[in-house]
Formats: C-alpha cells, sequence, structure tokens
C-alpha cells in the first residue's frame, strides 16, 4: 500500500524470499553451531561414563563412598548451583516464561555431578545431563549473537533436541524430542528446523568421537494378527502403569528429600549415599547399580529375575530423588525391558519382543513424548515392528495421564 | 471442596478414573466403528478404481467421452450436490469452525464421480475421494449418537484418518495425516486415539476385503555421508518446488474456470473435457491419464521420459481444476517419482532412490504433513533410508511455503 511507484513490481517477492531464506540459513548455522558443540560434550559425557563404570566395576569398595559423593554433589549445588539443582524442569520452565535466564555452568556442572555419580554406583543414565549440557550450550550461543527472546526459546529447544539425538544415537528422536517434550500433547513446529539440524550434527560429531550406541535386538517379531495388536495394547496399559509408578515414588522421595533435608543439601546427599550403600547390602546385588546395561541386554536374551523392574525403580528413585545426577531415560530402559521379560511367563509373546516393547513404552510413559518414543524405537530397533511400537507409544502415552518424569511438562490438552 | 463427608476418600480417584476409562472406550469403539465403515467403502474404491481402469485401457474409446463425463460430474454436483462441491476444503473448513454440517451425500456423490473420472481416464487418483467419505462415514456416525459439537470434529479428523489409512495402506502415516493435515504447523494431539483406531482397522478392514497396496522398492541405499545428506536437501529444495508449481497451477485453472464457466458447472465439464482429450492427442500419449501407475513403476526400474513430471502435472492440474473427481496424492507420486529419475542423470545418486524420495517430498510439499509424510515414506519402503526421507520431508515442508492442494488449512504458525 505504502510502496513507492519506482519498486520494481517484484520487489516484494524478492524482499520475501531473501527473508526466508535468511531465517533459514540463520536456523540452519545456529543448529550446527548447537550441534558440533553438543556433540563433542555428549562424547565426553558418553565416553566418560563408559571408563568410570569400568573403573568402578574393577574397585568394589567404590559404592562405599556414595555417601561421600552424595555429600559432593550437594555441596557444589548448594553453593555454587545458582539455581541449576532444578535441573531440567529449570530448562522447560524457562523456555515456557522466557523469564531470566539458564545459568550456563547448569552444564559443566551436571557433567561433574554426573560423573561422580557414575563412578561411585548411582543407578543414573545420561539424557538429564545431556539435555542440561545442550540447554546451557544454547543459552552461551544467545548471548554470544545476542539473539531475541523468541528465538532464544526455539534455540534452548534445539539444544535439547541436540542433547538428546548426540547422548542416544537417534538423530529423528531427538529432533521431535525436543519438540514434545516442552508441553504435553503439542508439538513446536516452529522449531523444527534447528532441532533437526542439532540433533542430526550432534549424532554425527559424536560418532566422529568414536561414540557408539548399544543396540538391542529381538529375535522375532510375532506376525500382525488382531489378537496380537490387542495383546500389545493390553501390556503396554501395564508398562505406562509401571512408569508411573517411578514418576509418583521418584516424586515423593524428592518431596520428602526436599522437606525435611532441603536446609543442607549436604546431608541430604550423605543420606542418600548411605541408603544406596545399605541397599545394596540388603539385597546383596550390585545389578541395579549405574547403568545396568548388562541386565537390559540379558532381558533381550533370556530369564531375568522376576522383580528386577521393581528393584530397578527404588534404586533409581532413591538416586535421582536424594540428589545424584545423570538422567532416567536409561534406568527406564532398564524397568520397561526387565518387566517386559518377567511378562512374558504370563503372556504368549516372544520374551525379547517384550523386552524391546516394554523399552519404549516405560520410556514413553514417563517422557510423554509419543512420537519421538516411536522414532526412537525405529531407530534402535531398524524399524521392525513399527506398528506394535506405534500401539505401545499411543496406549503407554495415553494411560500415564498427567505424570511423567518432567514436573515442568506444560499441559497443554488433556489426553482424553 | 465440596465433598460431602461421608464420601470415602478414593472416591474422586475412583471417579475420575472411570471419566477416563470410558472417554477412552467411547473412542475406541466410535473409532473402530468408522474403521470398519470406511476401510470398507476404500475397499469398494480401490477394487472399483482398478477395474475401471482395466476397461478403460481395453477400449481406447472411452476418452473420447471424457467431455460427457465431465459434464455429467458438473451436473451432479449442480443438482444435488448441497454444498459438497467443495470437498476436502468444506471438510477442513468445517472441522475450524464446527459451524454447519457436511452432507452425508458427499462420500457417495464423490465416490460416483471418481469412478467416471477413472472409467474415461481423468489424471486423478484416490484420496480426496477416501477423505470426503471418511468425513462422511462419521458425519453420520455423529448424527446416529447425537454426538457433541467438540467431540463431532474429533470424529471427522477421524475419519480423514481412516479414508487416508485404508485408502494407502498406511495406518500410521493415516493416523497422523488426519491430526496433521488440518491446520499448518501443528497437530491434533486430543484426537490420536480415534485417528489410530479408524486408521489402523480402516486398514485391516480394507485388506480383508482383498486390497492389495502397490509397494515401489528401490534397489540400493546410498551410505549417508555428508555430501549425500546435502544432496537429498539440495534436490528436495526442487522437488518442493515442483509441488509449490503443481499447486499453484491447479489453483489458477480452478480460478479461472470458476470466474468464466462457475455459472454452468455442465459445460465447464464439457469444457475441461475436450481439453484433456486435446492434451492426448496433441502429446499422442495416454501415458499421463488415470493414476499412470506404470510410468511410476518405471521411475524406479529404468528411465522415464525427461519432462513427463511437467506432463502430469499439466494433466492432473488440468483434470482437477475443471471439476473431475479422485485425489491428488497419487499424481503427486507420479510428479515426484518420474521427476526424481529425471534428476539422476544430473546428480551422482541413484535413479530408484531419487524416484523414492521424490515421491515423498513432492506430496509432503503440497500436503504440508511433514511427519505423516515421514510415516508413510516408513511404511512403502519398510524402514530404508528414514534418515534422508526425514530430511526430504522436512526440506520439501519448509520450501513448499504457505503453498498446498489444500486450501482451507488453517496456518497455525508460519514455518520459520
Amino acid at each position: 500500500m505504502n510502496q513507492p511507484e519506482n519498486r520494481p513490481y517484484y520487489t516484494p517477492f524478492l524482499e520475501k524470499y531473501i527473508g526466508f531464506l535468511s531465517t533459514l540459513l540463520k536456523w540452519v548455522f545456529l543448529g550446527a553451531l548447537i550441534g558440533v558443540i553438543v556433540g563433542s560434550t555428549s562424547a565426553l559425557l558418553l565416553n566418560t561414563n563408559d571408563f568410570l563404570t569400568d573403573v568402578r566395576e574393577a574397585n568394589a569398595f567404590l559404592i562405599l563412598f556414595l555417601p561421600v559423593g552424595g555429600g559432593i554433589i550437594g555441596y557444589i549445588y548448594k553453593y555454587y548451583g545458582m539455581g541449576s539443582r532444578r535441573g531440567n524442569d529449570l530448562v522447560l520452565e524457562h523456555i515456557h516464561h522466557g523469564q531470566g535466564s539458564i545459568p550456563i555452568r547448569m552444564g559443566p556442572i551436571v557433567f561433574i555431578c554426573t560423573f561422580i555419580s557414575h563412578l561411585l554406583g548411582g543407578s543414573t543414565g545420561r539424557e538429564g545431563a545431556a539435555i542440561q549440557m545442550g540447554a546451557s550450550i544454547s543459552e552461551g550461543v544467545n548471548r554470544l549473537f545476542k539473539i531475541n527472546k523468541i528465538d532464544r526459546r526455539i534455540l534452548i529447544i534445539s539444544g535439547i533436541s541436540g542433547g538428546f539425538g548426540s547422548a542416544f544415537g537417534a538423530p529423528l528422536a531427538g529432533t521431535v524430542f525436543g519438540m514434545e517434550v516442552v508441553a504435553l500433547g503439542k508439538m513446536k513446529y516452529e522449531a523444527i528446523v534447528p532441532c533437526f539440524v542439532a540433533s542430526l550434527v550432534g549424532h554425527l560429531v559424536s560418532t566422529a568421537w568414536g561414540v557408539k550406541h548399544d543396540h538391542f535386538l529381538f529375535e522375532n517379531i510375532p506376525a500382525i494378527t488382531s489378537t496380537t495388536l490387542i495383546q500389545v495394547a493390553l501390556v503396554s496399559i501395564i508398562f505406562s502403569l509401571a512408569s508411573v509408578l517411578y514418576s509418583q515414588i521418584r516424586h515423593e522421595i524428592k518431596r520428602l528429600s526436599d522437606k525435611y533435608l532441603n536446609q543442607d543439601l549436604v546431608l541430604r546427599g550423605v543420606v542418600g549415599g548411605i541408603i544406596l550403600v545399605a541397599l545394596v547390602y540388603i539385597t546383596g546385588t550390585r545389578d541395579y547399580l549405574g547403568r545396568g546395561l548388562p541386565m537390559v541386554e540379558e532381558a533381550f536374551k533370556s530369564d531375568v529375575p522376576t522383580f528386577a523392574f521393581l528393584a530397578k525403580i527404588i534404586f533409581t528413585a532413591i538416586t535421582m530423588g536424594f540428589g545424584f545426577r545423570g538422567g532416567e531415560v536409561i534406568p527406564l530402559f532398564f524397568i520397561g525391558a526387565t518387566l517386559g521379560n518377567t511378562l512374558s511367563n504370563f503372556i504368549n509373546l516372544p520374551a525379547s519382543f517384550l523386552a524391546g516393547v516394554g523399552l519404549i513404552a516405560v520410556f514413553c510413559g514417563a517422557a510423554n513424548t509419543p512420537i519421538s518414543c516411536f522414532l526412537f524405537s525405529l531407530e534402535m530397533f531398524n524399524g521392525k515392528g513399527k506398528t506394535y511400537f506405534f500401539i505401545a507409544c499411543l496406549v503407554s502415552y495415553i494411560f500415564s495421564g498427567n505424570h511423567g518424569i518432567y514436573g515442568a511438562q506444560k499441559i497443554y490438552s488433556p489426553k482424553s
């Protein structure tokens, strides 16, 4: 309307086109930058975790230092945390409200505390550390390039995607994980380009750093019939309830330890460590310490203890509820795979297949990210059994209601 | 707060739980009901289309009746359509606004007109017919059970999912197609249960009716390197622009034929038929009539004419723009696969792989449903090359901007 007469008629098209291309290039550039850094830190995280797990397994006495380690972690967060103690929830809230800032030190601190947790045998994984590092790095990029408020949130989501994609070797699931995890029942399409670039580049970079990912295989997949479809739907309800059980126990332990020991984060960590050590001696096994990957593999091959899933729920809820660091996704894999194996005694489906369904469904019920979890099943199991996994993700997502491990997930639309 | 004292403490949980289960059962029941009916009508659609295509190919003179057929279609919509002429757009608008109602006759009418189009050689497919029949059936279910306003929209979305899933033998893509197609940049998570049930049951039922789906195979997939990833991203821009070209030509032809011939739908159909017959004699080939599946197969195996994609764009835009019926997805597959084959002369990637990428990317650019198109690639190519297809869908989605075949798609968030 206000267009000067002497501009050629195609100017607005050209301007629109240039605007589009420059926005796109911006996202590709920033996403790739985040991907390169996050991919490298994820490689550091994974390789160090592997190394520390080996050290712990070779030195049985190390677990006796769990109370000391818990105390040190509490000390670090108390005096140097600057609010980063709230971890994933802080990141999610920041994306919702866009107020304040994410402390850049959140990344390095969560890495150090994750290393301590792994060295001493806390039952934990990696996803929290990877996500928080991803968010910290994105925040660094935001400050460096003085990114505006709206774009900042998108880049923090990309940091989550980059962290997840590189930490689990699953670039497609990573892309959608960032877009889905922020709010329950909503997908942030506007973040799709930088999320994908960060996740894929992060994966390629961590692979280039020599990271190898665990792949679990199931022997055979039942042919699709109405019976098998209904069976998978029904067991997925059980998996979903297991995820709810875990989320609730963990929140409750955290609530209680916050209530009685929050004044003294150091004491809290010490108490958590003592409980873990006591549990190891009461149960007489170390199978539920650390990531527990050997038993996850076992669940795909032969039998596991009937209540292994319950033991892992308790070990992990205590580890995370008392302030140790790492992540909950690998413990959730453990819980799901062992529960699936146990259920194969009652249901006429192959144990390794049920372990696979359980691994995905328990993760999905806890994270509330159905499309991402489905993509993860494709990437982990190479596209096998996709209809079953879709059902498992859907059912688990629906039945976990508004429970989940990410307390700050916004509830955008109720599930039913 | 107002809770009477004499109610046991667990009553609210119980009520919530029963409410949840009854909602869930409602969606499963209604979704399955829609799935059974839509799966059966889709089977009728596909088997009849196959039969009519055989009849047409055996009787070369039939195409001379295209003007008559066009006139009959115009006549039917003019005197019996009750507004259903606007087809897919009417369905989408109805979901947005929830006002008025979808005429139930929309389904039967679009089927009859699709049969006429296929018998006489219009360049068309099936997705419009399947979607409109799905929506009609959902509307019937809505009226039968006196469903409330909010749930009605969800069931119409489920009808779209059921139609797509059963018409293309792709239950996962069908589920998400309904959830994604309604609005650009938004996914309707609240519809996920009935969409999935309708799509899966629809697929199982149409399979039980003996429907077989075409599967195209590519010989080999290039190993993932930065070079191949970038190559796929770049060709996907070209595919995206081809989808924009198609959408724009089709809209323009429709606009012109609306402008000059809208007063007389019969004349409009006759003119469209005459143009198509003329085009056949000018080009001297019938390869661009009907669905054209033989040339799609050819594109995965050997060479196709360099400008086959352009010919199909023109034939289809005229067919659809002048009021013939069927669908645009299979013509889009044709355009993408032949363009991919053509591009293999310039790019160092296998022709059959590029045909597959083109098939998916052109469809995605036109439908603006990236997750659904990606799932479709998994279902059609059995999970092969998933990272490439994800890139192709993403790039094509982004570069097609706000262009697409569904004019009534709501723009929820701009793409970049």
